[in-house]
């Protein structure tokens, strides 16, 4: 036997819905780190095709321990399958089992995995616990985080979903080995993300260790999920259900929606959409008047360093407009976009067609 | 002008999701009766195919005082239609027309247009407000207050929905004037149900007015739908989520819901069923020696003058088993009766397998 590895927890204060957040290697493995979650019957866990080979039976073993039946559904891969008809499969495979209200559900995988999972527990049986295994970058520093669950809408994305916390995340850092680089790379951009909307110093680290990252340096990547989930935890602490700073959160995420669903969804990875969407949020914050040039280009930079797309797809300026008009933000067809306003500062704000136009042109090819 | 008929309100105490239960003739017409709900900009009406043509117009003009944009979305009538596929198609409706977050469903029509209009308004862009403006008496006195929300799987009904409470739950009793009978007689099932749960005194005074009830003098219809709203109130305001208390609401449903599966949506109306189950349900409490056999017949013979179904269909001893081991009070397999235990008590327990037959056996035909 040897000594577990450490594992750090992220607190997130949303009264009697706080959870922690449980960063470590090996966790998946670890029984204890199960502890204290509330007794159930059985768990079921949800992942894909993907990941579930790779995970699913190690998670499943750890489970045996603690519930009387460990069941698992395995969805398709890819955001292109986040949809109502996913779901239902979700309540279908359920129900078929036969699993009743004292079932917790065990979202292991990706963004796409745990925005339907947590969505499926909302809505199963009306409402049965959940806890998140994200096993991607981007859902460790993101998506994992907060009780955001959605499926995509053919005139949207996130369009049908509910705010429902999960009771835990645990994000075992040991998943990252095997994660496509193309999809490290995409969950960078939300580790990126955190630096201009709230933290100067953690912009200046990301800068300095971007080859650490790259290359997936163990103690690199940890803080990376450490320091953007804490960030994170308190935006979401401040406004669980985006009425005002959480928006901030979506930095990138207007440009970069219209970029998924006008290519079709998968076509990029979320990530790659919010990596050019900051290009061009933050250009847009420069034609405001907001941050320097000069700024701008630094971001720009660094998102091109990391292997993230900088130019746009050539969608032309009215579907892009078109599609950014149903984002989640808008208010009576009125664009809101997150812009920038210094360093680790942002807001939210609508901006002039005419502008966000010429944003659009120069971006994109 | 006349003065405004009168109206009264039964509060619902939910902290920060408490609202009022405004029960009066003529609400649709009467601006009046909508101040207070927050602002938005555009309202959206949810009915359905019977009940749109006779009421949206009226409640439309109403509407369009107060919001800059007002919409119809039109339903199939019938429990049949309450599935994913309708309610999908809300989703497809509000996003075509471009509803933003600021937009508030009005649920206008019986259980089902209810039940689907609170989940889709739970869903879309994960949460608009809603309001409920129940037509149907077993809307009135039951579905519309305590945000229970769903809709049906052919493996079970209401597997699929969340808890979400309306702004504001506004009965017109006018509208029951068009109700056909067989809903009101079905929507009385859910009324005489209150008696036996929780109040004797009620019961007394349903057995002294179910003749007017039946002709719909308007006085009696009054008071059955506020004093019914007055327990429900007391009994969510208890228990909001069902873990405990609420289930007694469920009285004669493990039964009924097991009929309306059994021989498909829609072939029994919800409140025929729950008649028939409440006939079994107290049955299965003399069984179980809780209650005399003469409140047993006392309660059978109501239910029967009320004109509904005291006799279920003969699916099977077996059938009504596996369907009622899917019901969401069911722990384990272990299925879990609401039981009378005296005039105005129930509570909730399992029961044998071998008594529940007996009782199956002696009520279907």
């Amino acid at each position: 036997m040897h000594a577990a590895p450490p594992s750090e927890r992220v607190a997130i204060n949303l009264g009697d819905r706080s959870y922690d957040i449980v960063i470590g290697a090996g966790l998946l493995d670890r029984s204890d780190a199960f502890d204290g979650l509330p007794p159930g019957t059985d768990a079921v866990i949800v992942t894909n095709e993907a990941v579930g080979p790779l995970y699913a039976p190690r998670l499943s073993i750890t489970l045996q321990r603690r519930y009387q039946r460990v069941h698992t559904i395995t969805l398709p891969d890819g955001e292109v399958h986040k949809t109502l008809a996913t779901l239902t499969s979700i309540f279908d495979a359920l129900l078929e089992q036969g699993f009743d209200r004292r079932t917790t559900l065990f979202a292991l995988g990706g963004g796409v995995v745990g925005d339907m999972a947590g969505f499926a527990a909302a809505c199963y049986m009306r409402g049965v616990p959940y806890v998140q295994l994200p096993t991607t970058l981007l859902a460790q520093v993101d998506s994992s985080v907060g009780g955001k669950t959605a499926v995509n809408h053919p005139l949207g994305k996130n369009m049908i979903g509910v705010f429902n916390q999960p009771l835990r995340v645990m994000a075992d850092l040991g998943t990252l080995e095997t994660l496509p680089q193309r999809e490290l790379v995409a969950g960078l951009a939300e580790v990126i993300k955190y630096g201009p909307i709230a933290d100067e110093a953690f912009l200046d680290w990301i800068e300095a260790h971007l080859d650490d990252l790259l290359r997936r340096d163990a103690d690199a990547l940890a803080h990376a999920v450490r320091r953007s989930c804490e960030i994170k935890a308190h935006v979401v602490g401040e406004d669980e259900r985006e009425s005002g700073l959480r928006a901030i959160l979506n930095f990138g995420h207007t440009f970069g929606h219209a970029i998924e669903a006008g290519l079709g969804y998968g076509e990029w990875l979320h990530g790659e959409a919010v990596g050019c969407g900051m290009v061009m949020a933050a250009d847009l914050s420069v034609q405001l008047g907001l941050i320097s040039n000069s700024y701008a280009e630094r971001l720009r930079a660094l998102i091109r360093r990391a292997g993230l797309p900088v130019v746009g797809p050539r969608l032309g300026v009215e579907r892009y407009l078109a599609l950014m008009r149903l984002d989640k933000k808008s208010n009576a067809g009125e664009i809101r976009f997150v812009v920038l306003e210094g360093v680790g500062r942002a807001l939210v704000r609508p901006a002039d067609d005419a502008l966000v136009s010429r944003v659009i042109e120069a971006n994109t090819r």
